[in-house]
């Protein structure tokens, strides 16, 4: 392990111990699942109203789904290709009396219960976005001049349990959809960046905008990774939250006609609608907040505080 | 099949055809799990907002838990003897390269990929409260007086698909907790059983406050539930939804020490705490305010309308 890891790994558990002193965060017992505090909430509440009231010039629809979805969603989005390893499927029991008696003995010794369990129809929403594409292309094809979506505070899963406060296993996705043609998306999608660049710049954060790749899986992964460079596909803001590489608040994502044609989104003409979403990372935010501002937000600038209205 | 159970089935379907047309509730292709469109969800956060205002008195701490557990929070809890046939246990993907193309090979073929899959650490949240427990008593014993929670609208899952809109198999839960001595918890439940009463009054819904007892798996499930009843542990506030039957929208139950020994939650002195909780079916107040007033919020009584603030 090298010195830098060993430093970053000290961060994070510090930062991780002050969180939970201060009763920001609430330890579960797992990596990545927290529960939040009433501080924490407060602020995390206000970056969403923050973001609320940006979208709304807009004028989006918004729906607001579970953190579940359909395993026949997740199959056609394509996730099963990229991230097959971040994907959180649910299992539950169909079994017998003898079966559960069974199965409640095993958990009782500690030992594996899930030889009891099989695969259901629904999966964690991995991205806030997929419900989004089925429900509207169920629709029919978008209006003129396409759509908008504001889709909320969604809670979104991804299997990787790590030390860092700043990488959960679910959190708050605050997601914007953005369906019609190439120039709409794109345009769409230009002014959230500027937009997002304004909210971290109110926020006092030390932001920073950059073209992005997703971690896709295995050895393929590089190459989409690269395509997706080179397409200019995916921008991410980044900030500092613990170590000494700056972590990813926002994301901002042109899919092309992927979800389009995996979908059946048509545009007014028939065509095949183009999508772009962008989500913050609501408790990222809020944890850059505490880490940039302090851990009492009594002692924040009054600047931001204004801004945030707590 | 009976009559009677045909004409409720046809009752459910015809309901949710109408809150699909008119937007309302949006299928994702799965039994029991559904999108929410804007004005259902203007309500739905209403009703919300009416039981916080409703809690204040109560000058509760407020965290949130987000809709994942520990698995060895629902062991600890006895879920698993209870209800294992409704547990949800997330599996993900942990193989390599070559296993992963099979997976993926699989799905598209429309084969089984749980294959695939194990166990992980964490399962979806059963109900609202069960994370509260094991992160209370980790503070330490009690404040003098116990310690009451609002743990605001949680989503919580239930392995029940079902045609019935009134049965989702995730949904937000309204929960509140009190923790302290036997009569402390019993008072405070008391005083909730009126205050809904009161709400839903106010809503003017038909609700009927009446003693009840939970699904128990198994033939040892009869006993426990009338045990349950004999002790008058659970009381539910039931009105009309879809059924010739009533449906709970909120239930009221006391659980003597089963948690507080279970997690090890100790009163001021050291005793075992008794707990107590109670939770709104949100989705179900929201379904039963649109069965009773109209599919169209715009015809609902003024009197209904103020008192949700909408």
């Amino acid at each position: 392990m090298s010195t830098l890891i060993e430093t970053e790994l000290y961060t994070q558990q510090e930062f991780l111990s002050q969180l939970v002193d201060h009763r920001l965060l609430i330890p579960s017992g797992e990596q990545g699942v927290y529960g939040r505090g009433m501080a924490f909430e407060r602020v995390r509440t206000a970056v969403d109203s923050l973001i609320t009231r940006m979208s709304s010039p807009d004028r989006p629809e918004t729906p607001r789904f579970p953190p579940l979805i359909p395993r026949r969603t997740l199959e056609r989005a394509g996730y099963l290709k990229s991230f097959p390893n971040l994907c959180g499927a649910v299992f539950s029991f169909k079994g017998k009396e003898s079966a559960a008696l069974d199965l409640l003995e095993r958990a009782n010794r500690g030992d594996d219960w899930g030889v009891h369990l099989s695969m259901t129809d629904v999966v964690l929403t991995p991205a806030a976005c997929y419900p989004a594409y089925p429900a509207i292309a169920h629709r029919g094809p978008l209006p003129e001049g396409g759509l908008t979506l504001d889709l909320g505070a969604s809670y979104v899963f991804r299997n990787e349990p790590s030390p860092d406060p700043a990488r959960l296993q679910v959190f708050h996705q605050r997601e914007m959809v953005r369906m019609g043609r190439p120039d709409d998306v794109l345009q769409w999608r230009e002014l959230w960046m500027s937009r997002a660049q304004d909210v971290f710049a109110h926020l006092e954060l030390d932001a920073k905008l950059d073209l992005a790749s997703d971690p896709f899986f295995g050895r393929g992964g590089k190459l989409l990774a690269n395509s997706q460079r080179a397409q200019s596909l995916k921008f991410e803001v980044l900030v500092p939250i613990v170590c000494t590489e700056r972590t990813a608040v926002a994301s901002f994502n042109y899919h092309q006609e992927h979800f389009g044609s995996s979908f059946g989104i048509q545009l007014h003409d028939g065509g095949v609608a183009h999508t772009a979403c962008l989500g913050f990372g609501l408790e990222r935010i809020t944890l850059a907040l505490f880490r940039e501002h302090g851990l009492d937000t009594n002692t924040w600038p009054p600047s931001v505080l204004g801004r945030l209205g707590v």
